[in-house]
């Protein structure tokens, strides 16, 4: 693999792993206490909506994924010069897992988009409030995380291409699944 | 391209349509009507939640995309030999739109089954009742379709594959973005 391929894909890497982690810390911190009546105090957390605590989970388990990725090619350079396991295997394990991470990632911020969406607009049908009606803040900074998390899952979308080309380019362009020379 | 695999990738869009239609049915066309008190009916349609109506349209989109794909196989072979445009052209736009409505399919179906989930279990904090207590047969159905609709993404993530393997495939192992000979 090239050098300056390997230090684009660890970038990518690197941003992916930082828009994760913000994302996270943006919704799992995320409270607002409001005064219902009088004496009753009622708090927004995370906990009321299962999607935002999936997600939270998801986006912390891919940094962690992508950061075991980033050790692979900084901290074990000599693993990969021992070749334990052929380039061609790495390539297609790499591939494997980068697509798995990726679309569990996208579903979860997907989910906890659409959760969030109807505590914006309730539903007349079912007779949902319009949560967001009371805990405006909590709710801007939900929409403010979830951003984040898109663009965490455009740069996931972005590495998985990246391994699909570093495993594909390694086959012939006229037999199938056949290596090159 | 090979035979084979040409024939493998139309199978699987194929299959694709079929799977999409029938979740874009299964989904339409579902309704229940309850006897909420003694003369009021309340009728539960595919329009109480806005996630499933957007289903029915992304799966039929996608469902005639593919079909579109299949014709550029089977009825314009013309087009293919005139080389209008080049090979590589032809595979990144391939490329390009399968990852997009892969995606979008995925997403609308996730979103679908995030709304679905929230009508079974309901929500505590925000006082959402449990609709599909009082429409069981119609949850069911849906239960059904979305799981249609799951088949049919991993159905578009292999072909996506396909036509990453297509596109990559051109591309010398050894330099970065370079064609093969």
């Amino acid at each position: 693999m090239e050098n300056g391929m390997l230090k684009t894909e660890a970038l990518l890497r690197l941003s992916a792993i930082g828009v994760l982690v913000l994302t996270a810390c943006l919704v799992g911190t995320n409270t607002q206490t409001k005064h219902v009546f009088f004496s009753v105090e009622r708090k927004a957390t995370v906990k009321d909506l299962d999607a935002l605590v999936i997600l939270v989970i998801v986006e912390s388990v891919t940094a962690f994924y992508h950061l075991l990725q980033l050790g692979k090619y900084f901290a074990f350079p000599r693993f990969k010069e021992k070749k334990a396991i052929s380039y061609e295997t790495q390539a297609w394990i790499c591939f494997m897992l980068d697509q798995i991470v990726t679309y569990v990632n996208f579903g979860a911020t997907v989910a906890a988009a659409q959760a969030s969406m109807l505590a914006v607009t309730g539903s007349r049908d079912f007779q949902w409030m319009k949560v967001c009606r009371i805990y405006k803040r909590f709710c801007f900074q939900i929409g403010g995380s979830l951003t984040c998390g898109l663009v965490a899952s455009i740069l996931m979308i972005m590495i998985s291409t990246f391994s699909a080309f570093n495993l594909f380019r390694l086959y012939s362009p006229k037999r199938f699944l056949v290596f090159k020379g």
